[in-house]
């Protein structure tokens, strides 16, 4: 039924999107079991407390190397972030080269194949067709089957690892495999796929293990702080040696996955960057590919007068309907992913055959390409490279009457037609690569979408400067020079343009000056970008964004335009119901408190009456401390003691003792199993289940060696009565027992909490109810917070999360209650449709505030002089 | 004697560097003022407590504005960061232009009078060398009278203004005027001065200016945290309209003005410097300057080749020798600042004639540079712009021998003398500008040196290029085609490298090609680049941070390399003495606390037993309570009632009794003046000598007052005894008055602090004993604090103020006890002696520090089962 199709949807939401989601949810058992096992081997070591060298010795390996390691450290000191760094770029230009290479293979593979069955076109055709197919058929269950979270751009991930949450499995050496073949043999199929994206993932994850095995040498390697700085640089190294290109790298990495960047970090990426780019462009050179060090694509436009002013309106249209553009491609993503979530018999089919959907898009896709096909009409032959290299061609395609030769050859030859004009195999060209990359991008394999959009911006340049180029045949300029126009310069803007409008950074434009070796367009390109990136801004999320919402990553959305920001305050999102204990809270307390609430820490004050915040604890941490009062040693000694009493004497038993009095026992399981009292609870199940006092003890084993256990405690003073009917006396006993244990619980749950082995945080983030969500929003993305405490004076009034957080971002209001809106907003709602009941919640909370506010107004008129202690904030 | 001295360096120390560390001290006084006349205002209204509406009102203008100006918010909501900015741009590029303009139009005036006058050496002479005297002096004594503020280069103030300080007077219209018309003089005389950190100011203070003209239409720009983002756009504009290099001057700015950067001001940056580089090169071709828009300083190297794999380690050593020429540079720079401060003689003779020094540095400069004098040996008679276009020109110099004749005209004409190899020339040229540049930018007047620095290593890239062509004339390459080496190409290298030795920052790169136009070095450029800064950093500070250490400006330093700064703690480094008062303080605390300690604030903990820190609360603010239960109004209150206990009636009289009251106390001054008990403090009177009970009272209208109130009061009761002796009668009365006002203060004192009209931060910024240096220094410059305290679990144990904090940097200590540095440091001490005595200071709490922890675990040996509370730290 229903439970049923969610389960489906959930296999099949992993199945496209890997399983981050679940994971963080498995994250969170995973702890409780580490937890638990933590609290077993202090039981088994006798030692109730760690002593606090322990815990620090946990908390920061580095306390433990810094004894062994100090001579290895000022050995290495000077150069240890260096080395890594030079290592870095070196790997990764290693890697992108090789990759690079192997691409470039697979696609010649494919050509020589098409090329030699030209006698028979439908054997040209299956040859076109299913090479594609079985390389996507291949990444995507390779991927699958070693590492799901390979799947994907991989910027949207690591932005959120980069503000601070732990995405687990995500950089792991089998990732890492997975990534690099997956992408591998996606990009060398062919289809209108990106290998940016996964760069930044794969340089992370090079990073993550080069961390990891420098580890080996040094103890810095372990410092978290340092790992993020670490994975910063590794991100632009990632798109740095994947277009060659170091300083837009740089800042194209800051763009998509920083909200605050440490210039410090800058430099780190900088020298990474240029090292792993000057290696990838040398390698090229050795391999005689090139004779020197120059752009991946080389464009050669004049240099005395590379445009007219006069022309900057074409480049402003540009700009704006690139915008326009990139919004859709956005939109259109988005639209494909949730339309395919939604439907169920589509959804059911897929889940079956996993890898039907890439095959089925591959198929679709190649068979539109086919170049003696519909791709005559679309340069359908041409690779990514090819396309881009012929799009930034210096010469002008379009001369004068549409049947007139083009004299050229090599790459621009395949966009000439005999029968079509070259601006209908341009719009084809666009349009039809428009949808396919879209849809191309939601297959589950590691791809990217930034080089084909890229593609398709260039495309729609070129298709305005040939446009511009037969308008105005001998160029704008009224001197006597003719100037003609350079529908190449168009191509260069369009491309820079377009993918920055879906990717929301303004760096695009220091790549394509680095990616073509030109920057004499600087201006236009500069004007296009910003008016894109102004036009899609206020249209649609980014793509990264957008992907980041698809996925439910934890992730706190860019404040808006308007200066609401600055009117809301802490006080108008906070949380007034804060779970909180106190410093003489018994057990029980410490379960209810448990019991409700969804932080994942709770606050810990004074008392009831003062409410002086004194600091935070995990909820992990209280649960394990309830774990063990009522846990399974304290129980058994309660027990021991209490047979002890009774002047018998019990034998010493460990956990071990299962195996060899399990026989006695067998004859219980049969008639007993119902009768268990709820507070037979072991502290082997998981905590969950024994804070809810629910017995949901199904593991077999576990019963027999609870029973033993038990049975062996009771026999000195159950024995007595009706030694010849066992069940009897057992029940008799059982009942006793549980009551005994019940009463001994209740007694447990109202002692005061013991707070010595609770790791306390003694300084969580404290605001002021007057600040601004202006600055909750700064320093939350500054500091990576999740939640802080909204205090007075020292007292606990309230609680701001996340969630909060982004449920007030995200439906902003002002204070006359009107929603604010980026303009042209309207067209991005379709999409968050979903934020609509909490726009609504915001909305009441604010009329509400408004109306108190009002009357306490209207209150201090009467009784200005009686007001208490008067508080303001540093913060507001 | 020494005192006198000390106020002359001082005088001459604001001659140089403005009077910023002066007017900090004068800030305070003044706000002490301010709180005065807040306090005497609260009296005069009859009010004693302000409401909690009134308090809010001060705080947020906002708040006032928006019921009056929602339906204008509502208009301007859109676009209006979006018009500031492009007004911002415009106004920038208008002023930028029309000073380029006015510069150009200077050096041509200068040029001609120099070239009419070829006639007679000496009136030529005369004229070359008396036309920049007189502007520079015209230009240091405008800009001493008008606004001393406008000195040197704004870089290193507007750092410190980014980071949350207030510099007064910093940004006001009389600091633009003198900014820009000093500028235009000091560049328009030729000297080797830049205009680019001028111009992050002028963009600064034309960005506040507009603030506040725009507030006039809205309520936002009063907003603090606005203001921030705007000025960060602001210098983005200046760097980018100067150069015409919007990506560059975005980089720029954010490297030598930020520590943590908002990606959305990125945004802000880019735009605004777009459009106004846009506007000043389309201003250029409005003008019929240029055909188009192209670079500043266009280059024509050649595109398919542009440098050779194998040339690369000559652009190595370049980059390496241009990073130990960058350090000398700030080196050299300071050493003259220094040792004009310590020469005694020389600072009192320039003391009395302020304008003497920039004169006489002007005449050594132009007669070096005098074009028939030795002016001929290093190209004298070009300016900077032409200099620059000379080096970067395509051809080579040097053709096989010193004799040969260059064929060019044009600027390269000048480096060609008859005698002397272009080497030569280029090397004097080199050195001569190297310390003439040194020593012109300590000169009193706005200007820059990132201009002189650039050229300076465009010339030293030159020499190194020309011998490269001098060593292989016929290139490096050994295929085919012949490809000589392009000696333009080394002085872009060059020019990036230096400069970006001497400001410590990689986007001079961007900076170079935005400027030539041509990005085919980018890598020969970032290699020499990336080694220039690593050396420069390891050997001096920036120049920037250099002036920021002369002129003392309240700055954190930068956090080393080394990985020390994971292992010191806060607790190492922690105040533990921490002045605070408590919920039950008497005023006599508040004044014990007030009379010690130097922090701006003061910790406000619930009692001396819990030490739980409620809040902090400013001195002033204190001050102003304490000043108030002394103060005047509470006094006279006290004695009126009193002297209604009398049974006689006070008639209530206001303060300005005193004129028409005034001759009735006349013979009282000259008897009575000695005999003033000290509780005669008066509420007018500065807060200072209120604190401290030393009656300081000097103003004889103020006393006037004083005598006939206080005569006044008493008469009732101390008219009786001796009618005919007024001035036995009054002493006995003064005796008794003086007597009961000290029994009444010394009960007020004794009374408990009313903290109502006190504002209290009640979330001061909380750190943990165990949060490491480096996560110290990233909060403290994230959020820009000026002290955190330390608390664990809620119990104030420490302070941490950016003094220790900057303390703890400057002499890192590894845990050995070790001093770390940066690599080849040594060269960088003798700059920084003073903080030797810190250092110590700094081991000796170390070895304490390892003692007692030793000490600690040897008793945790013991006793391992009796800890107290553990607390754990999220920070650390």
């Amino acid at each position: 039924g229903d439970l049923m199709l969610l389960l489906e949807q959930n296999l099949e939401y992993e199945l496209m999107y890997g399983r981050y989601t679940q994971e963080l949810g498995a994250y969170a058992k995973e702890e409780a079991a580490r937890l638990r096992e933590d609290g077993a081997l202090r039981r088994g070591g006798g030692v109730r407390s760690q002593t606090p060298e322990q815990l620090e010795y946990e908390k920061d390996p580095c306390a433990k190397c810094q004894r062994e390691c100090v001579c290895r450290f000022l050995i290495s000191r000077v150069g240890e972030d260096w080395i890594f760094l030079i290592l870095l770029g070196l790997l990764m230009a290693l890697v992108s080269w090789v990759m690079d290479y192997t691409i470039a293979f697979c696609q010649q593979a494919q050509k020589w194949m098409y090329g030699g069955l030209d006698s028979n076109m439908l054997l040209q055709y299956l040859a076109w067709v299913t090479y594609p197919v079985v390389l996507i058929t291949f990444s995507a269950g390779f991927t699958q089957i070693l590492a799901p979270q390979a799947v994907g751009s991989g910027i949207p991930e690591m932005k959120t690892i980069l503000r601070g949450v732990v995405l687990k499995e995500y950089l792991t050496f089998k990732t890492f495999v997975a990534k690099v073949i997956g992408l591998t043999c996606a990009l060398g199929s062919g289809m209108p796929l990106g290998k940016e994206g996964p760069f930044v993932h794969v340089a992370s994850l090079c990073a993550a293990l080069l961390s990891k095995f420098m580890a080996l040498f040094g103890g810095i390697y372990l410092n978290e702080l340092r790992n993020t700085e670490m994975l910063s640089a590794a991100c632009a190294v990632g798109v740095g040696c994947c277009f060659a290109a170091p300083i837009g790298g740089v800042l194209f990495s800051i763009e998509v996955t920083s909200t605050f960047f440490a210039v410090r970090n800058y430099w780190r990426g900088f020298f990474a960057a240029t090292f792993s780019a000057f290696i990838f462009r040398v390698l090229a050179v050795w391999n005689k590919d090139e004779e020197t060090i120059t752009a991946l694509f080389k464009t050669r436009f004049r240099l005395d007068f590379p445009f007219d002013l006069q022309e900057l309106p074409a480049f402003v249209v540009l700009g704006i309907a690139s915008g326009f553009g990139g919004a859709l491609f956005v939109y259109l993503n988005r639209l494909i992913v949730e339309s395919m979530r939604k439907q169920k018999t589509i959804n059911k089919f897929l889940l079956k055959k996993r890898l039907v959907y890439p095959a089925l898009v591959t198929l679709l896709v190649s068979t539109l390409t086919f170049p003696p096909g519909f791709g005559q009409f679309m340069a359908g032959q041409l690779t990514q490279h090819e396309s881009l290299v012929a799009l930034f061609d210096n010469r002008t395609w379009y001369k004068q009457g549409v049947a007139e030769e083009f004299e050229y050859s090599g790459h621009p030859q395949a966009w000439k037609h005999p029968q079509v004009s070259v601006f209908i195999t341009l719009l084809l060209f666009i349009v039809m690569k428009f949808w396919m990359s879209a849809v191309a991008t939601t297959m589950p394999v590691p791809c990217g979408a930034f080089m084909p959009v890229f593609l398709i911006g260039a495309a729609f340049g070129r298709l305005v400067g040939e446009s511009m180029a037969a308008v105005f045949p001998d160029g704008i300029h009224t001197d006597s020079t003719v100037y003609p126009i350079v529908p190449g310069g168009y191509a260069v803007v369009g491309a820079a343009a377009l993918s920055g409008a879906v990717t929301h950074t303004v760096s695009t434009a220091v790549i394509v000056f680095e990616l073509t070796g030109q920057i004499s367009h600087i201006l236009p390109v500069m004007i296009a970008v910003i008016l894109a990136n102004a036009v899609a801004q206020s249209l649609q999320p980014s793509l990264y964004d957008s992907i980041i919402r698809i996925q439910k990553l934890p992730y706190l959305p860019e404040l808006g335009w308007g200066q609401e920001k600055y009117n809301i305050r802490v006080e108008d999102i906070m949380v007034r119901e804060v779970r909180y204990i106190t410093l003489s809270s018994t057990y029980r307390d410490l379960q209810e408190a448990l019991l409700t609430g969804q932080l994942k820490t709770l606050a810990l004050v004074e008392s009831r009456d003062s409410m002086i915040l004194l600091g935070s604890t995990e909820r992990s941490q209280l649960q394990s401390l309830l774990s063990e009062q009522l846990g399974r040693g304290r129980r058994l000694e309660f027990l021991r003691e209490r047979a002890q009493d009774n002047g018998t004497h019990v034998p010493s038993f460990s956990q071990d003792s299962s195996p060899k009095a399990s026989r006695g026992v067998h004859f219980l399981i049969s008639t007993e199993e119902s009768s268990y009292s709820p507070t037979l609870t072991n502290s082997q199940i998981p905590l969950k289940s024994a804070l809810k006092t629910v017995s949901s003890v199904s593991n077999t084993e576990t019963l027999n060696s609870t029973y033993q256990n038990t049975y062996t405690i009771l026999k000195p003073y159950s024995a007595p009565p009706h030694e010849h009917y066992p069940i009897q006396s057992l029940r008799y006993v059982w009942s006793r027992l549980s009551q005994c244990i019940a009463e001994w619980e209740e007694q447990q749950l109202d002692e005061a909490v013991n707070f010595n082995n609770c790791k306390i945080d003694p300084a969580p983030f404290q605001l002021v109810e007057r600040t601004s969500l202006h600055k909750t929003h700064t320093i939350f993305s500054l500091l990576g917070l999740d939640h802080a405490y909204v205090t007075s004076t020292g007292r606990l009034v309230g609680v701001v999360s996340l969630k909060e957080l982004r449920k007030a971002i995200e439906g902003s209001v002002t204070v006359t209650g009107v929603k604010v809106r980026p303009p042209l907003a309207s067209f991005r709602d379709s999409g968050t449709s979903s934020s609509v009941s909490e726009v609504t919640e915001l909305h009441k909370l604010w009329s509400r505030h408004k109306k108190m506010s009002e009357i306490t107004k209207k209150m201090q008129n009467f009784q200005t002089s009686n007001n208490a202690k008067k508080t303001t904030s540093s913060y507001s």
